[in-house]
């Protein structure tokens, strides 16, 4: 067991900076994450745990003592990215899970910024049996301790690829669908669609998918609602979509 | 044109504790909110506007410049609930709109305490038809900056109501069907659930319904999902819940 006690030792450092910056969880592979709940489940996702870390007198399950890395309490309130910090922190490597090319079910977010958002999109895709998630650019980072904690644990099982459009034109090329949602009057009703092999592409909360995402779309999907609404949450979106998709041939005996 | 300078004066103080205090919310029947596109819906919905509070510069649309109370930029940080202020907040009057007794399609919420998941579920319940929402204890108060902002100003059309278990017995009184959303081996599939007349009842985060609130209900409905997940976020569940319910029966020619 390593106890640190000052907020100056390099790891303490380290791992504050592994909370908040996207480049250093890219250029190190490694992310940080908070809770026994979300532990559990990167070891039954099978990654590598580099540390866990522990507030003093909390008790860590399953982890021999000499594995765990002890500070006070106040220190754990300084290192953890969360406001109500619940006593446990670890560090694993990022899983890097190819998605499939013979996967069915995709989906595609543009531009979603929320890390909330991020998540439960991964999380709901994960739920409904998808097959991975592109995110392209502007979306906010999977591996912040926000949108792994909003996914419950889904960011360590679902392959996610940081994606550009030249990806989305491979995906078309090899027959996957890509439905973009939008709100036109000629969008094709959610219900009406083919879901055979497909994307599913949700974009930016205030302006929706760009026009350039918009154009490469074998076609435009719309969720039916009241007039005068026009739209909803971007993961709410996402999950009305994803159901659709999957209502229709899944989970029945 | 009144134009405020001085953090000390007394409506500067009201308008953050407006902001910051549920208590002071319902204690005055006031709520204040951030943005022009805010602001639009709740003049669109005929809320009555108290005041009209720009920051130095930034140009109000429709309000003659002397409704407007005029703040330099630093003092409207100070002021604004939000991290990035757009420039225009407003303080209107809550609205109060009974629920329709005649109402078919309602939702329920319990224990919910993420304003932007309150928020979001309102959005959606305006977006599917829906005909009033229904808050128990430990809900976020749907008329705090974040969960206004997050409804997209449906905050200001749909009804709401904060109440409590008996309420939802009148409702059962009335001949209404009480789902509760939960993942247990016996649950009702979504799909196979009457949406005749009912309340969708929707628990907290973590621990979802209570028992009591369970066991009140008519039945027990799942949406179904792999096996390796245990639920989905708040706001998705009460979303795909909410448009299975309308799916079979609206916006169809």
């Amino acid at each position: 067991m390593e106890r640190i006690t000052s907020r100056k030792n390099p790891k303490i450092q380290y791992w504050r900076k592994l909370a908040s910056s996207g480049a250093l969880r890219r250029e190190t592979g490694e992310m940080i994450c908070d809770g026994a709940k979300l532990y559990e489940e990167a070891v039954r996702a099978g990654l590598e745990i580099t540390s866990v870390i522990a507030a003093d007198g909390t008790d860590v399950p399953g982890v021999p003592e000499e594995a765990v890395t002890r500070l006070p309490e106040d220190l754990m309130e300084y290192v953890s990215p969360m406001k109500a910090p619940q006593g446990l922190l670890f560090t694993c490597r990022i899983p890097e899970r190819e998605i499939p090319a013979d996967g069915s079910r995709f989906a595609v977010l543009e531009g979603v910024q929320d890390p909330g958002n991020v998540g439960a999109v991964l999380r709901t895709a994960r739920a409904m049996g998808y097959d991975g998630v592109y995110l392209l650019p502007g979306c906010a980072d999977p591996y912040s301790p926000k949108a792994v904690r909003a996914s419950m644990g889904a960011a360590f099982q679902l392959p996610v690829k940081e994606a550009e459009c030249a990806d989305l034109e491979e995906l078309k090329s090899r027959g996957v669908a890509l439905y973009g949602a939008a709100l036109f009057e000629d969008s094709l009703d959610v219900r009406d669609a083919d879901y055979g092999r497909f994307a599913v592409c949700i974009g930016a909360e205030g302006g929706g998918l760009t026009p350039r995402l918009l154009g490469m779309c074998t076609d435009i999907i719309r969720i039916p609602m009241e007039a005068s609404c026009e739209s909803l949450n971007a993961a709410v979106a996402a999950g009305i979509v994803m159901w659709e998709s999957v209502r229709g041939s899944k989970w029945r005996d």
